[in-house]
């Protein structure tokens, strides 16, 4: 059994991470902790849970999270820097859901989450939590800093062509969708229901955080090579959900199908669709998966890549457990075989 | 292993009946039947199910459902009362989650459904499958006629003060709201997006079939006495989730969240609010639970009693999945585990 | 033409206010104020607004309200019993669309809203702004406390049934479900959008705000008589709307459709559907109108009453406007001619 | 007054033609033909006219359409190409919302559209109806064959920067999101709310029928020249609302800001945001308006346009209202004053 602390369990990535880890064979929860709501019980925050998770809430201080085996960070920027250093020093692996540990360069991260990297140490440490990328280098980390949820739609829909060189990687356009969820449960008003629904719109069109975190990885795909990217991200009136529509001008031709089919051919969370199909969102709901189509519009030189995922699960606390199940050696899949919830 | 035919497997209450099955430990999709998409994979029409379930719909004729343990009917109604005799006489367990053997009167069933019944001698066997009320009878069923979803949320919200005789039967008032989902799976244009979106209205305000079978059951629980209802559905625009909110004038003074507290203490899926309490249908989205809370407005002699459930999970196909276990002899929580989808 | 400010124009009441004086034919908004807000154009806020609404919105002092021929309330409770007073000596019309001068009774006032009642002489002068019961009195008046968008679906659920004395007036049920634009624009994490929708749950339910309200008017339609009444309000998915389903005893025999189609004969915005109707209501989205539909289930002894409005057209900006027409001596439906926007 | 005939009305445009006429000063409705629906009042189907239009629907045959001043066909594809010439010959002015007189290519038609086209003569005489591109021809015009809801939104993003010739205008990109009544007024089981709730996806992948119709009129705005375009329109869970997001590889510098503001300066429905804007769908919900922000991702070379639109307003009816009123020589925005419907 695996012993688990959750830092910051009140918001979404938290409830999310509770609703898998509760149903998980081998993970046990140790603690969770919010300052603020130190001594409710978990069950009475998110009636979801009764009679399925009994722990409360404690501070991180009462936290027994220095004798778990693993700790996830559901916290805002800015809190696993500070935490993990201890924690990673006492032998516990952590796995920050947050930014902290995304970006590589510190002043790439200060320019974008304003405030100056603490733990540039553990930083350089750091694996970024991709399995589909980095999954060896994930089984040998001591802190995990896991993909924001727009760039695991986006580096999973263009790693095969970029690999292989096939698109100009100088002009990629990332047109994105995300559920209202993404945003965090935080009482905002462009949040609130009455602004939300039936609505659509560009947001983040000055720049988004998600930029320079899909950038940096892209470039190791390229092999260094310059990458540019216009990435643009949607509100949509949805809970749950992400589409990434990439747009990439093709170099080198190729069956690009073919490409993707063999490239995620032993992934266990990754789905390419046949030809000509439109994957949609509800046919991940909360589950573990991110769905590909490719296409070519009217044949010709752009190729354009449909991704889908849950901006929960696989773009969260779905991708946090599979990372869990990589560093502790379980079985990758264990504990995340929930299907889609259709309709 | 119970070896599972489906008949019928592409409406709602089919879907959520696989994305159960496919995970439940003891169950072994044999079979999944359809004349319309005979041969085609199931994972074609529903894509949350690729890389799940890899059996293709075939004809009622072609599926070897006689070799079942457990057909279940996921069909309009009407059709299992013409399947189910064969299949009962050669020793499979037969759960239909139609109405076809609900009502027990076939004057009353004819006089709703339109149309004759055609199995009597079943029909007077069959168990009518509410666990919390025939869990006994179920367990050496050979047919079981599950309830439907208004009736499963009104039956279980009020059972415990009808059988103990403290409230007038004779004017209960049932208000209950649905979501969409609990029209089914139908290209009506009523049901479509542009017309149940961002719009509530009451319907079915002439009579609705859910009456009678509720009816017929709450009378189980007066002894037999006289039972009035006024049963008023409302469509609701979400997906998924049904709130009744039932009144009935006490006539017979007790502690009611103590009643409804034990009456429930040894029920896997039935969940008792604590005083004062709201239960959101979010909280038991793809959940097989009901949650009940009981209130008393302003202090005076009407009870008030909210019950929610998921009109797919304990509304439909978790409970046919609770019915199995339960005819089966495994233990009735089996493959029911999954958490309320929150956000 | 007629002279208008708005006090407090952030809210979606004051919106509505602005998406209906703009298209008025005898309105011209003078001012709008919100203190926080001071100095931004309304259409930087509500874009709208843009090419329709030019001001800005100014600090209550600047504001050239005294000159104004009508000033709206449009602000949190507590705020209208401090401005009024001064206005209404100056001859200012003032329409109040918070609940400072709807309940008649201070100390239940107080009870409710958490704030003694600070000008007791316009409280008692004030008429209650339901122009479907108080049409005569609000022409000569100075103050009007607009009804809250519950009270006005409920009072014009029940009037004619109450005036003619046909129903028990004690064991009146209102079960209400509101749009979540009734709670407001409010940064509240229950009003977010991944909390609010695809879900539906009740709240209140130990007591709300209109309870009193509804009573008190009630009582006035039963010529001061008894009234026990239970309101039950919901929380329902979508923006605008309102349904309140009304249960009723029925003790004394009637032809009720009839009775409903003569009591509203002459009212231009309260509109009695044929027997057998479920009004919906996206039918009076954006509409000042309230649709009626009188039911009784299985032909038994109660009356069921279905009435929608929109919450923030009858049910707030749009009888504030024809709370204006009245005391200003314009025809009534002025600038209130919109058709409910389907679908 | 204008008298009018709507040719085939119970659909979503014909539905909102309708609640935009019975409020225009200077429309008289004379006849709404449905052959399904003849003898039905129009307010039985849709009660949110009840009280604002007493028409019936009648057949074509009865309908005087021959005597009317204009006639709008909101029916399917095929059927004012059959209707429209003894109307148009008998004077008529013929307004046609679906798509028989958009492609001048009868060649291009028939491919998309599956029939041939039946009125030669016609199709070539006929007016593509944006008034923002066609105003001085539509003035004179006999029939009018309007844009589609894409095709506008798209149009209008890059008349000004493909008339100066700025972009590459063989590598344009236009990612576009719809709502839900985009489809129509169908049942259709992937437009059921439980199949589009919550749900985002790409649609058309293979192509879709508003492609050829956009790059007929983007050639007009480049003199001719060869025009490539990727159109990717995908499926929102709205009502009502249409963004599309455009990308064009910038050729030539310019003040783009500038250029769209005095390209639209005189344009009563379009509204050029100011730099940094993010226009929402709903700020133009019911509303004739087309909003446009210009954006420059990263500094880059590549613009990014958004453009919005109410696909059933400034997409359908209110641009046929608009086109009624050019060529009735009324003021162009008489009868669409409307202001959207927020929230």
């Amino acid at each position: 059994m695996v012993k688990i602390g959750i830092v910051g369990g009140t918001g979404y990535t938290g409830i999310e991470l509770l609703r898998l880890l509760a149903r998980h064979p081998q993970a046990r929860l140790a603690a969770i902790t919010s300052r603020k709501e130190s001594g409710m019980p978990v069950a009475e925050m998110f009636p979801s849970l009764r009679r399925v998770v009994d722990l409360k809430f404690s501070t991180p201080d009462e936290a027994p999270l220095a004798s778990c085996d693993v700790v996830f960070f559901a916290t805002p920027h800015g809190v696993a820097m500070d935490m993990a250093p201890s924690l990673v020093r006492g032998g516990v692996k952590v796995i920050d859901l947050a930014a902290d540990f995304r970006i590589k360069d510190p002043v790439v991260f200060e320019k974008w989450y304003k405030m100056p990297h603490r733990a540039l140490d553990l930083l350089s440490e750091a694996v970024y939590g991709l399995p589909e990328l980095h999954r060896e280098a994930m089984k040998k980390a001591r802190l995990i800093g896991l993909p924001g949820c727009y760039p695991t739609s986006v580096q999973l829909g263009l790693k095969p062509v970029l690999e292989a060189g096939l698109v100009d990687a100088t002009h990629l356009i990332a047109d994105a969708k995300s559920g209202v969820s993404g945003a965090g449960r935080k009482a905002e008003l462009g949040l609130i229901y009455s602004e939300a629904a039936d609505n659509f719109m560009s947001y983040g069109v000055a720049g988004h955080r998600h930029h320079p975190e899909i950038v940096q990885e892209l470039k190791r795909m390229t092999g260094g090579k310059e990458v540019g990217l216009i990435f643009s991200p949607h509100l949509t009136p949805m809970i749950r959900g992400m589409q990434s529509t990439i747009y990439a001008r093709i170099t080198k031709e190729a069956d690009f199908q073919k490409l993707y089919e063999q490239a995620y051919a032993g992934e266990p969370f990754v789905d390419v669709m046949p030809p000509g199909s439109a994957p949609d969102t509800r046919s991940v709901r909360g589950a573990n998966t991110c769905r590909i189509a490719i296409h070519r519009p009217n044949g010709g030189d752009t190729l354009m890549i449909l991704s889908v995922i849950d901006n929960l699960t696989k773009g969260a606390a779905g991708q946090a457990v599979q990372a869990m199940n990589i560093v502790c050696g379980l079985p990758e899949t264990m504990g995340l075989e929930g299907v889609g919830l259709v309709p």
